[in-house]
């Protein structure tokens, strides 16, 4: 939760976007951090839902009824924002160092 | 399942890799599809995890004792691998249409 160093992605790279919103979180819209998976296969970061259903048990996304004790680790997104960080800074490095000779317009 | 038109990553994109890792049944090594979640965070593609469960009821990678009603969909997996292939796509051809001027080697 935000220690985000937001990056906007180059028009080349702009094929990641879609995986870039994936990876974030419904309610702070930062990438997901320690990843929480409810019955209904929605995820959030850990505080988030947590605050969360302190107010109203039910899941933000599809207002599905819902305990703390319904949620489940999703460890492969951490994983994954992880790895996907690291992959869009090198990218967005490469492109930096040899900016394309003829763009598409 | 066996339907992955496998695409060797192009050096410069070689951070990509561990992404396709994270996204590939333990099982059967393609993109998960149809991802289920164990109560352990492990994730299988629906019909490799449970052909495994039908022999031996604990999870094939950490050994987790478990049966079929443990499993959860994680369907953001499932939208990950398609923007994943998608994205890859797009620039392993961006790197095709304008090869690299001075590769760092
Ligand atoms: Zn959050
Ligand atoms: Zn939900
Ligand atoms: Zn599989
Ligand atoms: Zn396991």
């Amino acid at each position: 939760m935000s220690n985000v160093t937001e990056v906007d992605l180059p028009p080349n790279l702009s094929c990641l976007k879609n995986i870039d919103t994936l990876l974030r979180c419904p309610i702070c819209f930062d990438f997901v951090n320690i990843a929480m998976m409810t019955r209904c296969s929605h995820n959030f970061c850990s505080l988030c839902i947590r605050k969360f259903l302190s107010y109203k048990l039910q899941c933000p996304v599809c207002n599905l009824a819902m305990t703390e004790q319904d949620l489940r680790n999703n460890r492969i997104l951490d994983d994954l924002v992880q790895s996907f960080q690291i992959a869009r800074q090198k990218l967005c490095q490469a492109n930096f160092d040899s900016p394309p000779i003829s763009p598409k317009t």
